[in-house]
């Protein structure tokens, strides 16, 4: 498969994931209309969907038809919406641009925002509970809830969210930093895989080790490379401000261990990820695409 | 039944509730530690308990055992204690005490308060998926997962919140006033009844229509009777300042009505969830005892 052909698949799962969460967002002519118009603004505003894209990459691997994945695909991305506009608010870290537009806070205004992180996080819970293209059975359901809860609590995003806010101006060594990414990114990046892994019928437990091995080196990977686009990155193509890292102090890789390092050491996950595929043979070659593009990406 | 073998009922319900409570939640002694002291703090405070209270209550009704009912009692009381911490922000309702202590992002931090609010969300959901105590069958949990989910979001809790933010200063109709009490009070009160009678192995389709009336009915009578006591209550028991909905010019019942009209309507709806309970017969006296106590209360 050619990198076209890639690019094309991932524009596809961009435009699949765009439709199934529009259709799942409530509309902003429903009451209450502000706070699902900002719901809205928020969601829909162009992010790459990275987490959708390993939810189908993964399916794709495991034979599942993607529309069984939507609303799994839907759910983790309400999930890191939600952390986006939170994170974002004045008393974290204070950012006015996401995306190269105004955040929600400034589009809106602060306890909008607040409310709007709060009830997209319900509305994926909701999506996993319903959706009735999800798999039938409600033990797999329950598991999809119970790896989505799991992965953005305080043991997952949530609790690495806290580890940044008290690690900033603090000194911390390179695994204090590689366990607050493994929390704060790596958590969405591994419950994505594993999510699609439970929508699966049956999955050898090789491969679902594989998957789980997979998902934490790709999930580190490109945390650091999203810390080394902060440093080096293009600010227009990121549509962000770069260098708020150093501005807020926060002990990066790129600023514990230098730039070189870093950028090797995301090389040498991304290597080790590739590897962990090994089980699943030709069918995981969507999954070798998505690393690719999510470790050598420019924005 | 007298009303002090009731007393000693509630007291061992809120006994009970705080136990399972204490032992849902991450210790405070793991990390992250800051965080996980917050969320002890917001939850462990010596609330009334009153949808954990709902639940047993109802279940008690329903013959369904007390130990089936605390992982959706803790789940309520998690959803109840994040909309408090969130409502409680300077952005929101700007409040300094709660229950007489200060209130999260005074004890702690905005940041931190805001990341409370999040991960106890998140931990109800979790409780849900996982409590190995809750009814076994994955569909009876998916059913309570779906009530928590629908009733807290947009149509439910958050809407409700929304529809208040947006309602200060405005002129409301009485009727919107019930719109906006049935969305942010009224909702997981609903869901409280309606989760104990998801845990019933089964139940007639007139007793869950009933328990519905009651809760409708019982749950704006609640809201009312709070904003009686926010014009009229003693500050001392409530644990509160008075007067605060005045202040933020909040269209309350009383407010929209007078204060007569308001007390008025409670004794109504309060009489009028009595007399839903109809068809459940003796065994829902504990429901009407609860019934007493929440519109009867003075903090």
């Amino acid at each position: 498969m050619t990198m076209t052909a890639f690019a094309q698949r991932l524009a596809m799962w961009q435009a699949r994931i765009e439709r199934a969460l529009a259709a799942h967002l409530p509309s902003a002519t429903e009451s209450p209309q502000r706070l699902h118009e900002a719901m809205r603004y928020s969601v829909l505003n162009g992010g790459k969907r990275v987490r959708p894209v390993l939810i189908y990459a993964t399916g794709s691997a495991l034979g599942i038809a993607e529309s069984q994945l939507d609303g799994a695909a839907c759910a983790i991305e309400f999930i890191h919406a939600y952390s986006l506009v939170h994170d974002d608010l004045p008393a974290m870290d204070d950012d006015d641009l996401r995306r190269g537009r105004p955040t929600c806070h400034k589009a809106f205004d602060e306890a909008t925002a607040i409310l709007v992180g709060d009830a997209l996080q319900v509305l994926a819970f909701q999506v996993l509970a319903r959706d009735p293209n999800l798999p039938s059975n409600p033990a797999a359901r329950l598991q999809l809830i119970d790896i989505l809860a799991t992965e953005s609590g305080t043991t997952g995003m949530a609790g690495g969210q806290a580890l940044d806010l008290a690690s900033e101006g603090q000194h911390l060594s390179l695994s204090e930093v590689e366990h607050m990414h493994a929390c704060k990114t790596g958590a969405l990046i591994r419950a994505s895989v594993m999510m699609a892994a439970a929508c699966a019928r049956e999955i050898a437990p090789e491969s679902a080790t594989a998957l789980r091995r997979y998902a934490t080196a790709i999930g580190l990977a490109f945390q650091i490379q999203d810390d080394v686009l902060d440093v080096e990155g293009d600010a227009a193509l990121l549509g962000k401000a770069t260098g708020a890292d150093q501005a807020h102090g926060k002990p990066t890789y790129p600023a514990v261990a230098g730039l070189a390092a870093a950028k090797r050491r995301a090389a040498e996950l991304h290597a080790q990820a590739l590897e962990e595929l090994g089980p699943l043979g030709n069918a995981a070659q969507p999954l070798r695409e998505v690393s690719d593009w999510l470790v050598f990406r420019r924005q």
